[in-house]
């Protein structure tokens, strides 16, 4: 009663409903993602309170999970086959934004795609951004994810003509205003071909990426 | 002397550097669209602030000129031929938001393609997009403008599975506070496969689609 | 001799005082509750604190009481008798909204009045929202709660003649702003008829939508 | 071709759509009132630019108009008959905020419904606001219109039982921050049964006002 | 070692230096408190923790000590003598700004003075503050405290030729922001007279009306 | 008809209503000032527009009138005899922030009391202030009037006993944000015995100093 | 009689005071210039307003003066003998950053040292910068100034050992709010070395390189 | 694999990489740690959460270890020996500042330097910082730490021709907005020679001071 799904968001969009956990019971997240699993075979719920995780990690203990460490990211049951699109490279711009990048690979992955991490390029060692050029260049679309002042975005799309979902993180303090200087920053790129989604949405710039990367 | 063009961007990102001309003297620009358009046989530059488009307007009088109406943005020179992808729908919330739209067009036929233009098809009467839907569906990647709360790309991101670009646009008062409502609302949208650029910055926008369309 | 309760309220505005109870102890809700109950029967309290909840759910076991789950809210002692009026349609855009549609219900059943619940019918699924339509068009006030982008008033307001009371709540994260970008969406609704409450007030729209209801 | 006039929304709203002028060209808001009136006799227009109303009052100088002086909202062609409902309180907390009232009473007169104004009844003299209790209480639903520190709402909700529709005005300096202290001041109102409308909207209080108004 | 006190403060400003303990430890709380009660007999220490007030109760548990319950004020040792000054009338609009209050009192009488406190007379019920005006209008110097929309102080200043100190507090939620909308609408008060501390700053109001009264 | 003075503010607060002339037509402005002159002989209007000054210079060519300079702050008619308070120093960190130290001087005069004007000694260089000392400690009470980190309140304060009315300018930019990290700055005074008032208001600083003064 | 010029502050400080014009009437700073060059033989004035500037240059047209093109500040009189410093690196990201890098250099020609300008080397074609390093080494401290994201300071800090001096601009629309944007980028730079000046403020930027350059 | 150091930052830089271990798991620290000390033999790990230190002090239990109490702040291993330079004066306002000022002690001792603290000579007490002139004057770069409004940075410019790096802290509340109002303090200081990083950013301030000092 308390939920009217959108079981044909799937069809309409290509991926789905997908479980937003964050203001709900463990006891909500579990009947809605039981429904989306009856239609689909599984479901995606994202950003799982820390505390609601072990009740949810024991509710589905006798089902295939992946989590995604840090995010709180669940997709349960049996993804769907992957369609063999070339994989999309996620690039972090410091080791503290991995749970960020971690979310949106396997929302790709309940997309039926798969992902490229490339961790730890930060503009100030610019050496090692540059190093993995050939990996960057291979996708057909980018994920670039970045707290802190967010320049790494404008950095890789000034080196490749592929289109940049750039994420803020809320890595920082002071400030960084929880992820708003690199929102700010993103959303400023001199960069060509860069656009924005929400801070800490690894799983918006999946299902943007994915979207892009299925055309 | 005053400028360090990027005659490489062209081959390296797919399009020439283009002419931010807000904060420069007419004469900044006219240089600059020269040293440009001697490489690539025309040049674009946006944002002219108002009081200058007469000069410049004089300036190019021999010269094949496209201007964006309302936008300050002008595409000087013989523009590329036509690579021959699908038109861009560019849907625009009101009639106020027309420039942004127009920015967008110019833009992405600096890059050799063209659009599709949907205008006045805001969220409180419906039924003016339903009617649309059928354009919509035909492109690959949509920009959707919209000013005030800018609840249109959720709206459309709804009913396709294609990618939305979102610009929030500057068009409202009070606690629109310039374009940052609009941005918001974009940046939380409910709807799936949203990505969003700068208030006004219907140029990223086209950018980014023109990338998306080339894939 | 901590409270000046005003006892004449009722007569006043149709609704007696309203115990807000979060920054105030334990002991001083129940006092004023007291005070309230001894002149009316009854005493609404809202926001109290998740942590006091069962501190005042223990001191009021012996009294009839309705708590609005989630939310802190409690009508304690016997409600005035029902008076009659058509329901309020209280709409809430997701399942994550409800404590704030729960509160709205208390608040108006405080007034002697009744709400019908429709819950998620966000923006993003559209036929959702229009398969209800009839339930909504029996209102002669209607309440639409949301969070995120905030969308769902302008929508609402653009299919009906009735006035829209929106409430924003703070679901959502990052660029949300704890209910900001919902606010200044529904502040700047492009539907007609739309006004505004503070951020997760369901005891503000409803204590509005009973004194438009109750004409 | 630039408009798609929702020409539908009179009768599934109450109100035929009204031109917001801000943004477009005198050119624009002539063809779209043009249009409107074809269909219905007359059309509202509000926020036209200082600059552009000279234009304006020409253009339509062999047509019935009625002008919001200081607003720019102009009511041109035959009003529809009054439908004889009560007039709106419409109350101003200063003399600097008539153009806003000017606004609201333009769009009541716009939807067949009339006004009582009541100006400059701020809170640093409560005598003036007391003395007028009996027209405020004579309204079924009231228009309370502030700037600065918008406190009169509060003060008008606790002394009736009606719905009240607060509207924070640009008015002040510094800190008023062009009227966000206002509105924040609205949407916390300690008084019961305040809803908001964005800044210096006169026009949508009107909107809401008379859809109440009209119950 | 760790700081150095200004114990010459009392001679220049009229109050030895007083502890702000928030960001101590109470190591250091206490120690600095022995400093200074060793200059002068006693000494104030401000917004001690929650959690350190324990710790802090028992270290003084053989002095006497006077604390403001809720605001982790605490006078330690023997204040100085009544001055014989009229108590400064200290005004809470509700019962949840009591411990400001109680902060200013207790700061009033570590400078020797004394308070006059009227609680619970918001602006929503206008007659419970008209019936306490002979009490208002017996101080020199007035302090109003007030949350949410912060609208008191314009009235109490509208009435009285006193000057008038508001503290604007976090009382409220959503868009009150943790006291900004008070502050805002205390900055921006019609009424002559009021000048403005920071949020919840019972103690600097104090200072200020104490140094007033003493004129 | 557009005014509702209020004629007994004199009697009640001390000083007659003031005319706020930044939204209001010259017309407007001349009107109410008339009315006022009627009751009392004199009247202050503050902060007229740039553009409206001449046109009130001729309106009153034929009365006293005194003006302060860069303010647009009148006094028109023959103020009140002085009362024979000793004057207020007024001290203003830089010669940017002359402006607002006028507008208070002329506020002050029309309460029959006058200033002591003490100017660009902001803290930058000390040894300025120091010097001015004995000139400072004169005063019962103390204006200060600083723009950019707004600093100087602070370091007054920690040398005198006499309360310290802050004012927080305009002056600066960037991210000065028109005076708000100024304002910021005095709310959050290390210096004990600060209020603050709007930021450039003079007429509200002076306001309080002169109820203060009469003490 | 309106200044109190700190003619001390040169001996203190290393560099006499300097006028900051832009809320000061051209009177004023021609007076307070004329009292500066009185005891140095020159004097800066800063941010003179594009309206005020020509009154300015026609005043000091029989004295030597040199101004910064597009930023409103002149050096009049014979600025003091070049001090045999190694020029400090002066790097614009962008053409339409040149106003700031100008003020820079003529604040370091005020002190008696000079600067090496590398313009438009902005992180979106970072050839463009890396070709420029041998230059950036030369320096002992380094100037880096940019608007839109603000990151080319963070690139710059990562390739030198020297200290970097960020300067934000206000260059950018929407979302980069007039340069805060570009601060906050600066403020959360990962680059370390980094500190920063208030937006557009190329003249503290080179009072703090030349204080360094100076050791 | 999570991490890609930058073990070619000393050389670049002048500093080896330092961890930023606020969003990191403590096994990442240690990891990163433990890579960092097998190139340098020592390595810095700054803003450790409260509830990681005790895990990390065990961990490193046998290995010498620094710690910044209050700060947690890190230096694992034999630091680099001291390069004989003239410490820097690390100024802190209050006692509050001391985790900040040790930080920043800490980073310069992992830079092979040293710091002079001097403590609690906030603005409000003047003659403590004059007193301390002499050893604020023997320093070739001063690092100055203040919270609330942050104008200590200011009057220490004033008085020395040293560089000045100014450290706003989350030290204060209400309208400090966790460091907001400091560090806006310091970005407008109207002393010369003054650069501003991050609030409570002692890390960034010692990189810079560090950089100078070794100049
Ligand atoms: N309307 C625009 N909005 C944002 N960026 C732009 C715009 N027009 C040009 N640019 C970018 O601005 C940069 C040029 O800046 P500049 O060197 O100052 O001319 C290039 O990277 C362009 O891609
Ligand atoms: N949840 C709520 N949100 C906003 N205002 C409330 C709420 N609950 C009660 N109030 C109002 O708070 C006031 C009581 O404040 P107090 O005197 O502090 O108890 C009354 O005017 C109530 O109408
Ligand atoms: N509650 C408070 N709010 C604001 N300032 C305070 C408070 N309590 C003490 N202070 C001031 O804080 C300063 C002491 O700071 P510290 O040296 O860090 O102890 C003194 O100038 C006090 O006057
Ligand atoms: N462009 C500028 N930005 C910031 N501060 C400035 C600027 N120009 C001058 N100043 C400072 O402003 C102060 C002078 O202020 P005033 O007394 O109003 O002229 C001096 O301390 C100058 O160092
Ligand atoms: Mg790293
Ligand atoms: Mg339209
Ligand atoms: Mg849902
Ligand atoms: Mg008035
Ligand atoms: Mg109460
Ligand atoms: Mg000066
Ligand atoms: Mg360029
Ligand atoms: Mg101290």
């Amino acid at each position: 009663g308390f939920a009217t799904v959108d079981h044909d968001r799937g069809r309409r969009c290509g991926l789905p409903e997908v479980v937003y956990a964050e203001h709900k019971t463990p006891e909500e997240v579990i009947a809605i993602v039981d429904a989306l699993r009856e239609r689909s075979g599984y479901a995606l719920a994202t950003r799982v309170k820390e505390a609601d995780r072990p009740a949810l990690r024991a509710a589905w203990s006798g089902v295939p999970v992946q989590e995604a460490a840090g995010a709180g990211a669940f997709l349960v049951g049996s993804p769907p086959p992957l369609v063999g699109l070339p994989p999309v490279p996620v690039v972090a711009a410091g080791t503290s934004d991995l749970p960020v990048a971690r979310e949106a690979e396997l929302t790709l992955r309940a997309m039926g795609q798969s992902a490229h991490r490339i961790t730890d390029v930060g503009v100030a060692g610019l050496h090692r951004l540059l190093e993995r050029l050939p990996e960057l260049a291979a996708g057909r679309v980018v994920v670039v994810i970045a707290g802190m002042e967010g320049a790494l975005p404008s950095v890789v799309a000034g080196l490749l003509p592929a289109p940049v979902v750039a994420v803020p993180t809320s890595v920082g303090y002071g400030a960084a205003f929880g992820g708003v200087a690199a929102l700010l920053g993103m959303l400023n790129s001199c960069g060509s071909g860069v656009t924005v989604v929400n801070i800490d949405n690894g799983f918006g710039a999946a299902l943007s990426a994915g979207r892009i990367n299925a055309l």
